[in-house]
């Protein structure tokens, strides 16, 4: 049987090249999928006819930016998915839903092989390839970048030998991946740990502290879902695109961090994702005010987990299912309305209100109509404390050192 | 034997009127006794005088300032300590401090009680007494707000029945804890959730935005410890109140938040603690570098679990203890520097440097000088993923939904 | 309005005297209800009888076996229910049951007030009066042990003096409650810890070791509920019913533990739970073979968490359903059949088969067949340990104490 | 350079071929070291003679016994170290001393290679590896078994060619490892997992029930350590030694499990460790008694992460040293002593006693003496559930599904 590879295309020179490449090395031919994810740039069309004049028999697109934010970017609202407490899954959420692509092309079109042009170092050939096993694992997978060391420089020359109808872009300092959850970026000089990212890094936010007047938001979620911004009804998709607008106009959601990645490694990134943290942080103080308390204690650990499995590829694995089963079910009565003000790279949350509150105001009221029965205080505080206060005892009576002069 | 009442003493109206309050209600004395944790106001011997003034037959004043920073607020950084993941227990630390000075003065003064201001429905109530149960359970307790619900206004009835000679400050319509590791602030207004806070609810920060040049700061750990600030070497207290000063400038460390108390209730509380966030910030951003992953995943559990304890009330626990334990060797290499940017409201770590740091340049460049094996990676990420390939295998075999379709 | 008690009525001779004396006490009636949860003794028949000729206006008995098999006990084998480790939950999963059907009859007869016979330094009071809160806040609970410190010798005395048709049982020095989960047995000479159990404290097991043949068993799940013995269909209740009968004759089941209670003290109890352990152990069994690792090893955190929050009579609340929601999601594919050998008061674990297995043969064999690519694994290795090996070598590099000598 | 392979020698056929086809594959010479962990077995001199024998250039044999009980056992008692709740570790842990002494053999002969038997499907590669890498990354890894496709039918036609001067042993079913700590066995037939183990699968435990008479011991721990036996004073060594003698002659202490190995697959394991199992039940029953409630719940989490860690081959990681840290702080008190009976394959814990007790019979007793404040447990059940009673009115009041029907 003649290989067929269906590529994951983006229009860029590495996967352009990589057209012929493949065909070459596997003496078969390739199918390109692109996927918009509401990355922006270029023209779909454009892309979309770019892999054919690179030789790819076929060559599809595939809009897929509300099936990103409906069914990738809501649960990592929901879970409030951050790695390392920063990062909001920007790549880690994209790669699962571009395999799930692949593999269905590879379906339609007699695929045999599946490529990507992830490196050997990073986290998405991981996320990739754990979801093309999942998926179907009868298909070949091809990673050119690490499997045959294929390098810019290589890649450079084999399109010039070739003479490929592609024009090199101007050579840029940055390695970006971005959709409509966030943006990526790595370049060589923040390897440097002590260097600060300069202004070109950016590209969905402004410079905070402009001078731009603060803007204040309300936005509505039902059941952990955003469905009004301002009172205006809006999609999961346009939630995160009109909050890409309007946080990044005041300079919000950067990230500077360096990454636990999962091949072991720490790397420094820079993230701009507007959108997904005023939404994360917006659900998280709807959930403070709408989760019992045990429940939501328990939900930050699960959350973290989630975060994790998520960044480690996992997203199409049996953990991953369980763990949405339990938020999905903590989801229930979180509905209400988040008032924030976005400035100077600042979310300061200054506002709840939720017809499934738990805050009771005649509770916590100091004022007149305080409902809370004061008398039983006495008695939670004591045995509460109880285990604590027998250990202590032991620990006197005994000579050691106790766990209250902590020496 | 005559009752001699031990009392935490702030030198406010309500405990002012508690000396002789406790008085009579016991038929015995009362031994005042007030720290300096840094909560700045009013001359401590002014407090000291007042408690005399009021019948009291001791009254002593401990400056505690430098025990506060260096046994309570440097393992609340170790520990990254954020309960809800964002207040960093300006209260909750200074209780336990607070308990074990009354208990050494009991001791000391021969004491048979102690007794705290706090009512029943919120968390100090619990944080003094299980600890004043662990330091000594032989004291009795008692809580004049909640146990003989004196209220403020009983408290001025009684103040003016007997002549006592203090002044009734000018009512103010918020109710304060502060120290330097930070401030906290309830009023009327804000159990309306959706009221936002005002001004002249903040005193530890300016309101953030108003045009400041952005403060640089370098921030130098040793073991988890701040060294240094800018190069010059500092204690702990010294940094906590440098950067109270030059965060708080920059309106750096306000919260808003609905927080679960432990007596069940939810309650609207704001806090300022500029030193403290900015501490921790910068803790964890050389957390990132210099722990490994695995330990760093799971310190974070940790951290959050040390976090409760302490916020329950449990500082004298031994699982706080053990926690601690566990905490004090991850610090072993969290050592170097942390450059960051206090900037109208923001933190924004732009560097870090660490004699032991795990960043591995040669392993993280995609430069010249790579170090990294990437034929490691096509095995790795093939048994990292085999079992949820094994699984989803079994899913399709069955007919089941799988775990990669979600549904 | 008058008041009306609903009593959990058990027709022992507490809650017999329980129905004047709480008349007494409240001015008002009582209305008895009875559950038969599989407790075996007594025809319930007469225990409702009993009940009336005590002086209640209405007296219900509630066949609640199969309800408690399937709601109550069949999640506790699905989370693996044992807290700390051992105890299979045997009152804690009654009491919400219990509960709720005096609700039920509360609001059917027009009950102001819920009664239970608890003492204060237990567990049951917590779990009967956060699910009474819970149901159904408006009722007043009473708790005559514990509220009017109404001891036996107080209830007998009562019972003469108000002439009371009922026979004090012969004495016993057991203090035991059992349903058909399980049977839990407390008494004085064991508050020694030293102290060994005798024999004529069980009643659902015989000694083990008596020189009975081996009882071979094959039970059968589908999702995690047992639906066949030896090939025979059963309910949930037949299942435990049938196991209490072959695992309780030859000895299986006995526990013999110091326990945490929620109070902050600890106890000393003895537990049989022959049909509980056996069904759990078989459903372990089976979940190790047809749970994927990662998932697996999260849901023992989880079934910890599961059992704590059961334990501590939080059956009604938030988390617990967020946790049942993750538990049931990982029960879709534990389907297939446990053989074990019952003998001696072991359960011993000797075959798995399962449609749903993930065990693989051609991946496991050493023999022919081997369908394992063992060429994946050198990398695999390489880069999960790569993160360690950097730790290590910072640490040798500085001089520092390195994980690996452990010093 | 010459290459110089250290080779972990266990004196079977494979590692006796592995010595001159090493040396072939290497162009090198070989040094052969073997530990005696109490495998038992043949004579150690004979192990090392016959190294030497067949071509290694030095031949060196280790006792690490007491270092293997003091420094590997100790610790996987005091974290309780069942993998998956049952297995405790019995290879785990002798791989990473075993590559501590070929680390330092490699430094004291000059070896540039390390060498192990393992193949490429189990667990014990990823512990060498990892371990070796951790201790000395600049030594070179070969595993022949893996990296040479090196079966043992071929080792023995190698064997035949060279003419080595070592009988082939007459070919067993079984593949074995062992030490003092336990027996792990794997075999052709249990690779079906409905096929029962058959007796002579075992070797450290007679068969259970032969009506031997029940064995009452007592053991007695200071700070988590075993330090006498029915009151005579034991090292950890003996204690493994005395207790594999009494608790193998009852039968205790067989697993029959089903496995979820590191590298992504299930395996059907037997395993036998009747002292290890014995000593880390007898553990446990003496924590119930020691530890405060809240550090119990949390240390079995951190004891099932640390058997998790152990497992997966990092036992020189950062996070296994933290975790130990935790360990150690929480087995201050552990000391005392606890009764057991061994018998038919069961252990049954009947007596505790300890000076560090957290029992207190005054607060336990339901009889004359008791301390229990009563009163207080009021108030404490009705904050304890407020939360939970809270989210349960706000479900009813939306006509919401609560939590109380679970629905």
């Amino acid at each position: 049987m003649n290989a067929r590879v269906v590529l994951a295309y983006s229009g860029g020179l590495d996967t352009s090249v990589a057209i012929p490449y493949l065909a070459k090395m596997t003496g078969g031919d390739v199918v390109a999928v692109s996927l918009d994810l509401g990355q922006g740039g270029e023209d779909m069309e454009s892309v979309r006819q770019r892999a054919l004049d690179c030789g790819a028999v076929e060559s599809i697109v595939i809009d897929a930016k509300d099936e990103f934010a409906d069914e990738y970017c809501l649960p990592t609202i929901q879970a409030n998915g951050m790695y390392m407490k920063q990062y909001p899954l920007v790549s880690a959420i994209s790669r699962p839903l571009i395999t799930k692509h692949l593999v269905q092309a590879a379906q339609e079109f007699g695929g045999t092989h599946v490529s990507h042009g992830c490196t050997g170092k990073g986290n998405d050939q991981v996320r990739f390839e754990v979801s093309f096993r999942a998926l179907d694992p009868s298909l070949d997978i091809i990673a050119p970048a690490r499997d045959y060391a294929w390098t810019r420089d290589k890649a450079i020359a084999f399109a010039e030998e070739i003479k490929l109808p592609i024009e090199q872009s101007a050579s840029s300092p940055f390695s970006i991946d971005q959709n409509v959850w966030g943006r990526a970026v790595e370049t060589g000089y923040l390897e440097d740990l002590w260097n600060a990212p300069t202004k070109d890094a950016y590209a969905y936010t402004e410079e905070p502290g402009l001078g731009n007047a603060p803007d204040e938001v309300v936005i509505s979620f039902e059941k952990g879902k955003p469905v009004a911004i301002d009172g205006k009804q809006v999609t999961v998709l346009q939630a995160i695109e009109e909050l890409n607008r309007r946080a990044g106009a005041q300079g919000v959601g950067r990230l500077d961090m360096v990454e636990d990645r999962l091949v072991g490694i720490k790397s420094r990134e820079i993230y701009e994702a507007p959108g997904a943290i005023t939404l994360i942080r917006a659900h998280e103080a709807l959930e403070d005010v709408t989760l019992e308390r045990e429940l939501a204690r328990y939900k930050r650990l699960t959350d973290a987990r989630w975060s994790e499995e998520v960044y480690d590829g996992l997203w199409y694995s049996p953990l991953k299912r369980s763990l949405d089963a339990f938020i999905a079910e903590s989801q229930e009565h979180v509905t209400g309305d988040i008032r924030l003000v976005l400035h100077a790279g600042q979310i300061i949350v200054n506002g709840r209100r939720s017809p499934q509150s738990l805050y009771d105001f005649s509770l916590a009221t100091y004022d007149t109509g305080d409902a809370f029965d004061q008398t039983a205080a006495k008695g939670f505080v004591q045995l509460h404390g109880l285990s604590t206060q027998i250990a202590n005892k032991r620990d006197r009576d005994g000579g050691f050192p106790t766990s209250a002069n902590g020496q």
